[in-house]
């Protein structure tokens, strides 16, 4: 498919080029399909997004059973909850003809899935023998955005969103599911070697319509916080607008209690963009379409031997059920390396005359670049998954690192405007309005919220004095935000 | 999930009926969705779907590439091929505001992806080493449908449109990819034991703006046919209108050639009706959701050694790596076969005291519903793998055989009409649109076009005198159809 070759990426400090860049030239995502804020999937973005939500859905099927719901919502159901309408009216999309016949009730392109299910949840939901409910849904979902629009990170059409929906009989237990559903994306984001903030939103930040929203946000290399996941408590609130109740043993009826939790592919950007470098994509050996790349080094005369050997390996790579590609182009080994850095192949494999004399092999991996020799029969799979998860282990160590850097504790009001922007600032915060208000003015920055789990490297007292009032307050963060 | 157990499914002969009724019952799909031609997919049902499509993308991915285009297409691109844009304009879904701003350019709501994906071809396309390319996308596509609706059959939101779009340099290498595709979508339902016609539409039915449509038609209990996938060769007509071109290693330009083929959920609506019985669905073992139900026969004071020995053998086959279920539920075995049944296990193992005294198992099939006994360490996994085989082979055959019987050829045309509607008719028929009319008013249905491939149990010369003008005539079929 062609491309321009002849471009080099920006270096990642550039951040914001840098992701412009990435995304087009190693084929994640075409930009520049014509309308603006939506964007088309490679083959190769693809495999990636694939491999990813494989991932996701494993940790779903888990709990949930795997469902899909419409994605026209009429009008009149998206409007009965009050708070969740006013959070969404000014960027749903509204389908209003068929073919030239205005429509009697508008559609909405669903901008998620509360509305088009609870009417359901409804008829499915009896009794307490009915409960609890667990379903998901990877869907695309529609927002109409004002502002810059970014490839996977803020878009029009958000074409791969995991919405899960919970039912259950008691608040408590509701809760409990919140819980579990935090665990499920710290398994999952510790898969994809992401680290986290744990946050629970501020009241008036938290999902339309829900008790309270606690937020999984991943610092980027620009300093910027980036949402990479939430989960809801519903309460009873949407149980009362839509009228899901359930019959008790004591023939009493009760409202239920409702979670859901989301995430986007976001978490696809977020992998590119906490581990890339300025070479390319670097991709843990699970979700790399490319796990292993072998690279023929031919010199005149003794091409057959080399080949014969690249061949010998591949076979025994394919053996083992890895996604393994044999790059024996025209091309010069640089430029072989060159695009497969740029793709994120994990492990590397080179082979020349050297190599076939030694039967051996030059290994390197994507994040390290270190390049080491090994002979033909100590490349065993145990070995292979050893290496992948060493690797694993050396991203989420250095991710974690440069999060931290990013971090900084603030007790001075006067300083935080100075640090928001280049990273996320930590104040202790009360919980009003006001003290929130004011330091998002002073600071230039949003309030993220406080942490729902304060990590270990964390330093802090999580309860302190709030840096406006000084009043009782909580470890918040703050930071501009994606 | 609450439902009506007290209900139960009417006649298959009743085919609208029961169809309705199965759909629901089964929880294939929940109706009760409020917009008409939109539905819900069931926990139950949606496994199947995945299951089903599991294979479809098995076949897909070893010629193709997928991706993801775009939902929403502006109205610009849409209309730029003129026969295309004819075809649609009167179903296609207008979005015109976002919020509560209107749109500067109207967005369609995909109907196909023709329009969305070919502008970005142009871009991808250069020279002739960038052909062929090969890719799809499974998809939610939407039409405004004003006719009858019915789940998986007629819907406004077709949820799993798999459409394939490929681009070659010449019309032939093009024509080469038509059959190919033919191909798997022949392997594709041979493996849903799904008996088909593969017929060349007419030219006035074909896809607008193809140069030819070949479709499959598989004929529904009630006798008319159903269209479940298609296959167009769209010559260099997109081409033209998209500005695909390549170099060729001369340095010439040309157009490159098109084709385009896709299968929907269709493929389910036909996987039930095919196959269903008074009792419910036949599922092929493979595309069962439980592929294997225990089932205890329990008798006071033998519960403990009955469930014990229903344990091991589901270990036994959970070992063997299949989707199985011990109903140990407190209903009846009654209430118990009558479930699974109706969501077409495929393989039924009881288990009582007699049983649990020989070491033995009552094996049942779906299809035959004949039991047998057999001992527990002959339920190995080759096994089960023959009698799924041979299962597979008896469902193929009776649907067969049930579609021979709703085929009949006809060299009068007084008495087409009286067939019509009961089953298919064949004709000879020449390829002009007066005689199509012609045949079309007098039958009172739809000439589906002129078999592309005769089936062996079609006794009857491919050539003949047309049945209207006595011409040159081709064997045709003629319907009512879905």
């Amino acid at each position: 498919m062609a491309q321009d070759k002849s471009e080099s990426l920006p270096p990642k400090e550039n951040f914001s080029e840098w992701y412009h860049e990435i995304i087009q030239q190693a084929q994640i995502m075409d930009i520049r399909y014509p309308v603006k804020g939506l964007y088309v999937w490679y083959p190769f973005g693809f495999k990636i997004r694939q491999l990813v939500y494989g991932k996701l859905r494993e940790i779903m099927d888990r709990d949930h059973d795997e469902v899909y719901f419409p994605a026209l919502i009429p009008e009149t159901e998206l409007g009965r909850e009050g708070e969740h309408i006013k959070g969404f009216e000014d960027e749903v999309y509204w389908v209003t003809h068929g073919g030239l016949t205005p429509l009697d009730v508008k559609l909405a392109l669903r901008p998620t899935s509360e509305t088009a299910m609870y009417p359901m949840f409804k008829l499915w939901i009896r009794s307490h023998a009915d409960l609890p409910l667990k379903v998901y849904q990877i869907v695309n979902t529609f927002r109409y955005e004002t502002k810059h629009t970014r490839p996977l990170i803020r878009l029009r059409e958000i074409t791969s969103f995991k919405e899960a929906h919970t039912v259950h009989r008691t608040f408590e237990e509701a809760e409990e599911q919140v819980r579990k559903a935090v665990g499920y994306y710290k398994e999952f984001y510790d898969f994809l070697a992401i680290p986290y903030l744990v946050i629970r939103r501020p009241e008036w930040d938290k999902f339309p319509g829900a008790a309270y929203t606690i937020a999984f946000d991943t610092v980027m290399p620009d300093g910027r916080t980036m949402q990479i996941g939430t989960v809801h408590h519903l309460g009873d609130n949407f149980a009362r607008t839509f009228g899901i109740t359930y019959e008790k043993p004591d023939g009493e009826h009760e409202f239920a209690h409702q979670t859901c939790y989301g995430i986007s592919e976001r978490c696809i950007a977020a992998l590119i963009s906490i581990h890339g470098d300025d070479l390319g994509l670097i991709l843990p050996f699970e979700v790399s379409p490319t796990q292993i790349v072998i690279i023929p080094v031919l010199y005149k005369g003794k091409e057959k031997e080399v080949l014969e050997l690249c061949e010998k390996i591949f076979d025994r790579l394919k053996g083992f059920g890895y996604r393994v590609l044999l790059d024996d182009s025209d091309e010069r080994p640089g430029a072989k390396y060159y695009r497969w850095e740029l793709k994120g192949a994990a492990m590397r494999i080179e082979v020349g005359p050297k190599e076939v004399a030694e039967n051996a092999v030059v290994v390197s991996f994507r994040d390290e670049r270190k390049k080491f020799k090994i002979s033909v029969e100590e490349l065993t799979k145990e070995r292979i998954e050893k290496w992948a998860a060493e690797m694993k282990e050396r991203m989420s160590k250095a991710a974690l690192e440069r999060m931290k850097e990013k971090i900084k504790y603030f007790d001075n009001i006067s300083e935080v405007a100075g640090w928001v922007g280049k990273g996320v600032a930590l104040v202790h915060l009360c919980s009003s309005t006001e003290c929130g208000d004011s330091i998002e003015t002073e600071a230039g920055g949003s309030v993220l919220g406080r942490f729902e789990e304060k990590p270990d490297w964390i330093d802090v007292e999580y309860e302190g004095s709030c840096i406006v009032c000084g009043g009782k307050g909580y470890l918040n963060a703050i930071a501009k935000t994606y």
